[in-house]
């Protein structure tokens, strides 16, 4: 299959799709292998991971390349491979404590991770670290967008002694995916809600767990008491990080009509700071749009909107199309309404359409109205005043005074609503139970 | 719709199924009513909820008596509506404590509950008294084989003051079922797994969670070093209490081959001294087959198992029509195979086909073979030696030297396993969290 490069529009890279055959045959070998892997304890599981993050440091330079390559972006990648690298160390401390407390709970053998294009690398091993410290053996399928990482990554699995009898990362479409969901004890997907939809009915057919993350369209709140130059940094940072292609992007701005329009200025002023990244890769914040396809939706939303009387204030009328990648300014729409498409819809750019208020309640309504609920944030003057507004925003996590990015990477307990996904978000000590199934042995006495 | 008599076989109740429009009607009025009943606070749930228990308690004689009509027993009726008053008060005093350390999480809006015949008031409140004290609305349907205790139900809903706004309890068929289920933003459902899969698959077209506790094929491991009497005390009790038609009921029994001959005839015994409930429901410990279907289940079954070599200990060759009524005598089988129905599909009568094993490898194998995986019970003289076998049982509970049901009434933190369920087990403390999303509020500092 070919790829096409993000930042040239040429289908530079090819792979080839796993047969069937060949996964029948890893999933055979993997069910025999993961009972070893799991009985051979929380020790040893976590020493032959060691020593894979021993590998991936010793091959960083490869896997930041491949990765920048399928996502066209510099500093992000840095970033998630250092953040992936980083975790390693987090899930094995959790994994020991858990396994201390918990001896007799058991993994779902086998787990079948797959993750989008957004962040290729991390939301890859996002599920498959805690998973293969539970003890499962996990079968990984990165999306077709972005698989030009995905023979590195395997390169280190086959390198770190043991690993590659429980793990297996391999490039396919959704055909793959749906043989390796077909092999599954326990499916974690991140991506969209329309392909959500096709594995969780493959789920039910065969009645296993999933743990789904998948769309949102995260609002932010500013009060009229909030520090304006504070809240306007977070929500441009919050809005155009990675060109807008995270789901824990705002979407959606809600401004107390006191302080609307000193806020549009602001967001206008910090947007139009930040440019496109250049041929180099070496200056610039904005990278391309990374799926083709995604432009379309972009542009979409950008044309309803304005057809319904949105106005442009600063950024892109459309994405612009510079050396065959596909760009989008930091842009910012006044004169919204929650009817249109960029208010409903996940966007997936660095949009930022703003919406005043007056009440609280009208407020909630508007912000409560969304299919998606992931996370949020509210921006006030005092805590006491964002709390009482936070508290009635349906949405796993909420953030004070920051980009709601920082409440889901910080260790916390919550869980994605709606249409945003099924089970425990992904991170923090808690959600390690969510790959094993708990068991209760009970002693007379 | 015409209702049998489990005792007569005569057809002698009749209820009228909900309407579809009036289901809407409910569900938009509850949608509502959810929100104010939420924002009241836990300590108003609980005092709402206390005086529907005093209105229970005052009309327990009616409900029982309903109750007893519909299922054919005596003693198990007065036991299960006295656990279900009891369970008031502990999951009032979860809620409370809950809500103390979890003040953000908030509920599923509005919980479906689906409930079976075989304990119809308990499986019903087992899932909505959590769900209300969370703050959900709740619909609730038991089986249409059981109907006659839910008028009674509902007038105890309509004297509670302010119950009836957020909790409805309906008798119908799996129409009103599936109806009731599209209004919902969590199904807790309590059935077999024909009809779970159908709920599953309308669950996944919504992606809304689901809680389910399904079928179920629990063994009994009996090691040489056991106390004999008390094994078969306990695999007696644990086979034949409601005539084998509980979730948790052992349906494989496998002895040690040293003791097979001692402990096949205690069963024997033990069983022997069961007799089936009399004309005035005061004698006798063996109740009818409640549902008729069952019964064609039983007898083929049976049938199947003599048919590949399996002897009559005790009991009966097929299910005997008394008066009407369908009654299985506590049955014991020898020259049983593992490949026999009555050790691979879920029985639900007090059948106790027992098979001697010589090697621990090959006993948690013929275990462990089982699509089901809820509860499990080790016999052995010494805890280290029991849980050295209950440690490699592939089940959500595993009780040492008890019946599997004390396990799991046990408070205890688990889940069902395979097809015996989704989501974590009905009752205790840690489960409560099961019927809220988790929100997490994160302050900058």
């Amino acid at each position: 299959m070919r790829v096409r490069n993000p930042r040239t529009g040429v289908y530079d890279y090819e792979f080839q799709e796993c047969s069937p055959e060949k996964i029948r045959e890893t999933a055979r070998k993997f069910s025999a292998n993961q009972i070893a892997w799991y009985r051979s304890g929380v020790a040893n599981r976590i020493a032959v991971i060691q020593e894979w993050k021993r590998v991936l440091i010793s091959m960083k330079e490869e896997l930041t390349g491949a990765l920048a390559a399928d996502t066209g972006r510099t500093w992000e990648t840095t970033a998630e491979v250092d953040w992936v690298i980083d975790s390693i160390d987090k899930w094995c401390i959790v994994a020991k404590k858990f396994y201390e407390q918990h001896s007799e709970w058991i993994p779902y053998p086998i787990t079948t991770v797959l993750s989008p294009w957004n962040f290729p690398l991390a939301l890859s091993m996002m599920d498959t670290l805690p998973a293969l410290l539970s003890g499962a053996a996990v079968l990984v399928k990165p999306s077709e967008v972005t698989p030009r990482f995905v023979a590195i990554l395997e390169q280190t699995i086959q390198r770190a002694a043991g690993l590659h009898d429980v793990l297996c990362i391999t490039a396919g479409t959704a055909e793959t995916g749906a043989l390796l969901a077909d092999k599954a004890d326990l499916i974690c997907f991140t991506g969209s809600v329309g392909s959500a939809k096709k594995v969780l009915h493959a789920a039910s057919k065969k009645m296993i767990p999933v743990l789904f993350e998948l769309g949102a369209k995260d609002p932010a709140v500013v009060l009229s008491s909030a520090n304006l130059e504070m809240a306007a940094s977070a929500i441009v940072k919050g809005s155009t990080t990675n060109a807008g292609q995270n789901c824990l992007s705002f979407e959606r701005i809600y401004v107390h009509s006191l302080v609307y329009d000193a806020l549009v200025d602001l967001l206008a002023a910090k947007a139009n700071e930040l440019q496109f990244v250049d041929d180099q890769m070496v200056k610039g914040e904005i990278g391309p749009i990374i799926y083709e396809k995604q432009v379309l939706t972009i542009n979409s939303h950008l044309e309803d909107a304005f057809s319904l009387g949105a106005t442009l204030v600063t950024g892109s009328k459309k994405c612009e199309e510079i050396n065959g990648g596909y760009y989008c300014r930091p842009t910012v729409l006044a004169n919204v309404t929650q009817n249109m498409l960029v208010m409903r819809e996940e966007t997936f750019g660095p949009i930022m359409p703003v919406i005043p208020f007056d009440q609280t309640d009208e407020l909630i309504e508007m912000v409560n109205a969304s299919e998606y609920a992931l996370g949020a944030a509210v921006f006030a003057g005092s805590d006491e005043e964002a709390l009482a507004v936070a508290q009635r925003i349906n949405a796993g996590s909420v953030s004070i005074n920051e980009a709601a990015l920082s409440a889901i990477l910080h260790y916390g307990d919550s869980v994605s609503f709606n249409w945003s996904g099924i089970g425990g978000q992904k991170i923090g000590p808690e959600n390690f139970s969510r790959f094993v199934k708990k068991k209760n042995i009970h002693l007379s006495s």
